[in-house]
């Protein structure tokens, strides 16, 4: 499994082989979660409710079927849906009178419900989310977390008096995330979609980007200004302080499991994975290095050390299979443990632990008495190091070009006069798509790639995953 | 809102406004999870976590859509679920080859899983769950919680050796309901049902049946032994010690929803919800009482005590509105928060905290020195006086009868020789349901309530909510 030779199935195997998912479900496109994925999901899970219960959004769960008369209240919304959703169109050995569709996300069903429920100025901000699974009918290749048909994702869906109030939302959105992805040890770009790329029925488009290794782009997220796009016809008014019906401005904020195919992609080796430590399932693997004589002894001791550590709130087991340790290395490294701890009958005499890192080749020794400490702060470090690194290659792989030869499999920066005609000539031509411009500006004073026009537009583009 | 009077429009009543439930989404028996009901929800889950992963079970996700072709290869299966399955017929503009149906429960996703999963003895026992939505077309009229047609459930699904490993599972997971039960204050009967009402391909059911006010019963879920009745149609094999191949034997178990709609329907009053201090959202309100000039003393009072609370893990809430205090009684009573708290000047001077107890009319003071540990030993006192009180009430309605002349609308205590003929005769004659036998046997010499032979079998029956 060579990561640099052939990413692509570099990834298919090692998120199999890793126990991230399993892929032999009779329907193609929706996979099983084992155990071992699931904990990396939920951990993700875990952190987006903190974050978004921490800004007073409300945890809802609304129902996955949606009538299809609800999901054509909006033109443009169904026209970008409309080759991608499952129907239900029996119940029992009945045809049903209104086909249902499987959500492909739930502006159609929260909207009926928003409108009963705000009154009131004092009804607003609404900041609502939930998690669950929705469902595209992605006619692409399919690929694990990236693009599949079963999709785990949150969604959270905001209602503002103004259009300056769904602003600030977003901005609050930019600090949520930036938490986020700093548990996943992920960098990322903010790109303003263009128009003819933005979410269907949005004001604008804010999509998160990450940078594979692969040199394409993988789209994790997006976040939303709705203005009354929505609320006119799903008829979400409230009455202002002097008594007037206005309409609410809305805004949505999204991410998905790509967020662990990004994670495999972009800290994966050719050893498996390396989990950025606060979303692994075992942080900290203890290998017993058992001499002949010394069996039991060894598996006291790393019992032992197991119970300190777990009671600093470290999550660590014992490896105490029969297996060799050269088996049980290989193992947990293609799982992504991010710490190796070793203790044999010399660590013992000694009162160390040996450590070997997952992300780096260091290894070194920890005094006994204070491991959990130590190993507490080295967990830190390596979350560190890994969104650091990750972070420098993202940014040395923006190649800046100012000409349509010679592209190179890198995320690229150049300028755009802003017509679609330029931009889809430049997208067709170069075989990429446009991303689009950093939401925080960046100065720039160059020429459109295609006409040539001066402009201050300055865009990102790549092939996507 | 008379719960005596009317229990059923009680119970519709009180689930929307306490804010557990919304029915207005416009699909019919499809619900919208509010936050307060969510949260409830949510508690409940942690608990069912709780248990399951201290008992060796492995927290998986399963995909939703079944292909009809997995669906038929248990044939007694498919014919207990075959009016009640939605269809997934189309995918975009596509009909699809295979029609996909969404899972009723999962065992026909789960299992071809398995079969690859499962190699050797060493394999065994295999232990997962799933907390999910699950569907049913239900065709008799819906009730929040506990006839819905999405459904909030877990299921676990375990494989064994043996089917005296898979019996051992079994007094495994009653060990795990009493926990669970003891939570939510509620009790229960474990009853075998009979073989016409057992679950469609087990080789036994026992049901979890609680005692609804109404003289109903409300079956909670299930614990179904399977022995090989799926591992032989999905082939799940394994080699045992000795090279042979063999079946594994299969278990499940789940509850759904259905437990809030016991909760509700137990412990509630004339006032609204009356919430068991485990799954409560908020389990003690402090309502400030203000008079004129003391406000912000007041407030800042009851912040300190919300605090202080707080840091001792127990859930509080200040409710620091606008409104007068006895419209925010009336409110928390609805919302069935367990304990109020009330905070005014002459509580201040004197040092303590009044408090209201939801469960019963009780009112006192505590010293506000020690106020945490008296909050949080009331609390328990709460729950287990909730416990014993539904437990008195269940066991005092169960109501042992002779004759079908003149029945109570209660749970009835008969027996019964054990025939499917008798059987349904007695279930016609009274328009009841059999519910089955104690799964702990009761020693019983009495006579068949249709045929009056002797017998020494006596069963529960009641109707069914």
């Amino acid at each position: 499994m060579k990561k640099e030779e052939n990413f692509s199935e570099w990834y298919n195997e090692i998120v199999e082989q890793a126990g991230l998912t399993d892929k032999r479900y009779p329907v193609k496109g929706m996979n099983v979660w084992p155990a071992y994925g699931w904990k990396v999901m939920r951990h993700i899970d875990t952190f987006i409710r903190e974050e978004l219960d921490a800004t007073g959004h409300d945890e809802v769960c609304f129902p996955l079927l949606i009538p299809e008369t609800e999901f054509k209240k909006e033109k443009d919304h169904i026209k970008g849906f409309d080759a991608e959703v499952y129907w239900v169109t029996h119940a029992g050995l009945n045809e049903l009178d209104i086909r249902l569709l499987l959500r492909p996300t739930s502006e159609t069903a929260m909207y009926p419900m928003f409108s009963l429920w705000i009154r009131s100025h004092g009804d607003l901000p609404l900041k609502v989310y939930q998690l669950v699974n929705t469902f595209r009918y992605e006619t692409k290749q399919t690929r694990s977390f990236i693009r599949v048909r079963e999709i785990h994702f949150f969604e959270s869906h905001t209602c503002h008096e103004s259009e300056s109030d769904a602003q600030g939302q977003i901005e609050e959105d930019f600090v949520i995330l930036e938490n986020i992805m700093k548990r996943l040890a992920l960098p990322y770009l903010l790109l303003c979609r263009t128009e003819w790329d933005k979410f269907p029925g949005a004001y604008y488009t804010v999509g998160i980007d990450t940078y594979m290794p692969s040199g394409r782009s993988l789209q994790l997220g997006s976040i939303h200004h709705y203005r009354e796009n929505f609320s006119r016809p799903f008829d979400i008014k409230y009455e202002d302080v002097e008594g007037n019906q206005k309409y609410v401005h809305q805004t949505t904020f999204g991410m998905s499991e790509r967020l662990i195919g990004a994670v495999v992609g972009v800290h994966g080796d050719d050893k498996g994975l390396v989990l950025p430590p606060d979303i692994a399932p075992i942080q900290a693997i203890i290998v017993p290095i058992i001499a002949k004589g010394n069996l039991e002894e060894i598996l006291e001791s790393a019992r032992h050390l197991a119970d300190d550590l777990k009671a600093a709130g470290i999550r660590v087991q014992v490896d105490d299979s029969d297996e060799r340790p050269g088996a049980k290395f290989y193992k947990w490294e293609l799982k992504g443990v991010p710490l190796r701890l070793e203790l044999g009958g010399r660590d013992i005499a000694n009162e160390v632990v040996s450590y070997a890192r997952r992300d780096i080749s260091e290894k070194g020794t920890f005094s006994r008495k204070n491991v959990a400490e130590s190993v507490s702060t080295l967990l830190a470090v390596i979350s560190d190091d890994m969104r650091d690194k990750a972070r420098e290659r993202m940014d040395s792989s923006i190649t800046t070009i100012d000409s349509l030869d010679n592209i190179p499999e890198k995320w690229l920066r150049f300028g755009w006069c802003g017509t679609e005609e330029c931009g889809k000539e430049i997208e067709e031509a170069a075989d990429i798509k446009i991303l689009g411009s950093p939401y925080d500006k960046e100065e720039f004073d160059g020429k459109c790639l295609a006409c040539g026009k001066d402009t201050n537009i300055v865009v990102y583009a790549a092939r996507a995953m």
